[in-house]
C-alpha cells in the first residue's frame, strides 16, 4: 500500500532542490536541478520538472497529498508567473492537485523555525531580511539585487573588495592585502589595475560573489580594510533585519540562512549583533527545500513535531535566551 | 592652392567627434558619428572613418599635416589596440602618415587649458581625475566604470538615487521626493517597489546616468536625501582630483569637463571646493575634439595662440586667482 507523502521545493537562481517526505517528517528521497528563478533562469519549468522527477523516481510507492514550492521572485509582481510555472511543471508529471507557491524567504524561515511567525535574514549571493507570518512575507527589506541593493551580501562584499583594491592602486585608498588576494583569485598579476578591471567586467556581476570568501579570509588575517568591509556587511545586514522585524526581535524567533551566515566572520558578527542588541539567540536554517516540505506538512495538518523532525530538532525551535 | 590643416578627434563610448582646423586655429569643418570605444562600441574603426569622412568632405581644399585622436580606453593596456583602430580608419581614407593616439583625458585637458601640464576632472556618465603632462596621462584616479568606480559620476548618482528610493519604500531609509521623481522618470507608479527594480534592471547600468539630472533637480528643490547624494558626489570627485593632482592644485591649471561639471549643483559644489580648498580657479573645457585639435597644432609647431583661438580664448588660460 502506498504511503502518503508531501513535497517541498526550494527554487533559487542557481539551483532547484526537491524533497519528498512522509507525514511523520521522514525524508524518503531528493532531487536537484538547475535554477528556476523566473527572472534569471533559462527554463524554470524544466528545472522544476527535473528536480521533481528525480525525487519521485527514487521515492518508492508514495501518494503525494500536498506540496509547497518556495520560489525566488515569487512575491508581489512575480507571484502569478511563478504559480503558472509551478503548475505547468507539476501537471506535466501527472501529479494530482496543485502545489502551494510561496516565496523562498518563507521556506528559509520554515527551515529554521517551526513558529507561525518571526524574522529571517538570508545572506548568500544576495541578501534580504523579512518578517514572515503564516507562510507569507509580511514585510521585506532589501533583496533588491546586485545593482540596487543586497547590502551585506557576497556580491556586495566582493564589489567593495574590488573597489578597495582599485583605490589602493591609484592612491585614493589605503594599502590592503586584498590587492594580492583578489588579483590572484581573478588570475591577474597584483598591481595590474586594468587587468583587475577587465577580469571583473568580463563576469556577470552576480558571479563576483565567489570572491567574498577571499575578503573574509583576508579579514581573518587582520587586514584592516577587509575587516572594515566585513564589519560594514554585518552592520548592513543587522540594519535590514531590525527594520524588517520592527522591534519584535527578542520575543520572536530570528532565523539566519544563506552561505554567508552559516560560518565565517560575517556570520559571527551578525550572531553577536542579534544577541547583543536584541537579546535573541538566532536559529540556523536547514536547507530551504526542507523548510518548504515543513510548510507542506503543516498545510496537511501534520503536527509541529513532524516539521521539527524534518528540519532537524536542535536548531529548529527557539533556544533558551 | 590647398591650405595646411590638422585634425582632432574625440572618440568616446557614445559618440565620435572630429574637427578640421587650419594652423591659425580656425575650425573649417566638423564630423560626427557613433561611439568608438574599443571596449564597448560595435565597430570603432567604422565610427572613426565616418566622423573623419564627414569632416573631410566639407573641409574644402586642405592638406592634412597632422592629427591627434583622443580615444576612450587608449591608456595602458588598451593603447596598442586603439592605435591599430585609429591607423586602420586613417589609412582607409587615404590620409598621409599616421595620427597620434592618446587618451580622451588628455584631449579634455587640452580643451580647457593650453598649459603643458595640469589636472583635469571629468564627470559625465563616468568620472575620472588625472594629472596630464606633455599630452599624456601621468597619473589617473578612478575612471573604473559603473560597477567598480566612477565615483561621483552621473551613473553613480543615479544608482544612489534609486537605492534611496528603495530604502525609503521598505523602511531602511528616510522619506524622499526622489520616490515620486525617479518612479516618473522610469514610467512606474510611485511606491511600486518591484516596478522600480524591474525598470532599472531592464536598462544597461551605464544608461541609468540619464536619471542624474532628476536627482539634481530634486536636490535643488531642497530634498535632504537628494542634497546628500549631490554633496557626496562632489566630495568623491574632489577627493579623486586631490589625489590625482598630488598637492599641485593652486599652482597648475585645473580643467573641469563633462556634463555634470558644466552646470548644476554638482558643478557648483566642485567649483567651490576647488577654490576653497586649493585656491585654484577651475577652467571649463570646451569640446574634446577641439582639445585634440589643439594638441595636433602644438605637435605641428603652431604657437600657443593658435591653440587658444581654437578652444576659445576666455576659458582656455588660467584665470587670475
Amino acid at each position: 500500500m502506498s504511503e502518503h507523502a508531501i513535497i517541498g521545493v526550494d527554487a533559487g537562481g542557481t539551483s532547484t532542490r526537491c524533497v519528498v517526505a512522509t507525514l511523520d517528517g521522514t525524508v524518503v528521497s531528493r532531487g536537484r536541478a538547475g535554477g528556476a528563478n523566473q527572472f534569471s533562469s533559462p527554463d524554470p519549468a524544466a528545472s522544476l520538472r527535473a528536480a521533481l522527477g528525480e525525487a519521485l523516481d527514487t521515492a518508492g510507492d508514495v501518494r503525494v497529498v500536498g506540496a509547497v514550492f518556495g520560489m525566488a521572485g515569487a512575491s508581489e509582481a512575480g507571484h502569478a508567473r511563478a504559480v503558472e510555472t509551478a503548475v505547468q511543471a507539476w501537471s506535466s508529471l501527472g501529479l494530482p492537485g496543485e502545489p502551494y507557491v510561496t516565496d523562498d524567504i518563507c521556506a528559509a524561515f520554515a527551515a529554521g523555525s517551526v513558529a507561525e511567525q518571526g524574522a529571517v535574514l538570508i545572506a548568500g549571493t544576495g541578501a534580504v531580511a523579512a518578517y514572515v507570518r503564516d507562510g507569507t512575507v509580511a514585510w521585506r527589506c532589501d533583496g533588491d539585487g546586485w545593482l540596487l541593493g543586497d547590502e551585506g551580501s557576497a556580491v556586495w562584499i566582493a564589489l567593495r573588495g574590488l573597489r578597495a583594491v582599485l583605490a589602493a592602486l591609484d592612491g585614493r585608498g589605503r594599502s590592503t592585502a586584498l590587492r594580492e588576494r583578489l588579483a590572484a583569485a581573478l588570475e591577474v598579476a597584483p598591481g595590474e589595475r586594468e587587468g583587475v578591471i577587465a577580469a571583473a567586467y568580463s563576469r556577470h556581476p552576480a558571479d563576483l560573489g565567489l570572491l567574498a570568501p577571499e575578503v573574509a579570509a583576508v579579514a581573518r588575517e587582520g587586514d584592516p580594510v577587509a575587516r572594515g568591509i566585513v564589519a560594514e556587511a554585518a552592520e548592513a545586514l543587522l540594519a535590514s533585519l531590525a527594520v524588517a522585524a520592527e522591534g519584535r526581535l527578542g520575543t520572536e524567533p530570528v532565523v539566519l540562512a544563506g552561505s554567508l551566515l552559516s560560518e565565517g566572520p560575517v556570520a559571527e558578527a551578525v550572531r553577536a549583533g542579534v544577541r547583543d542588541r536584541h537579546g535573541a539567540v538566532p536559529l540556523t536554517a536547514n536547507e530551504g527545500a526542507l523548510g518548504a516540505a515543513g510548510l507542506a506538512l503543516r498545510r496537511c495538518g501534520a503536527p509541529v513535531e513532524a516539521h521539527t523532525v524534518l528540519v532537524g530538532g536542535a536548531s529548529s525551535l527557539p533556544e533558551s535566551r
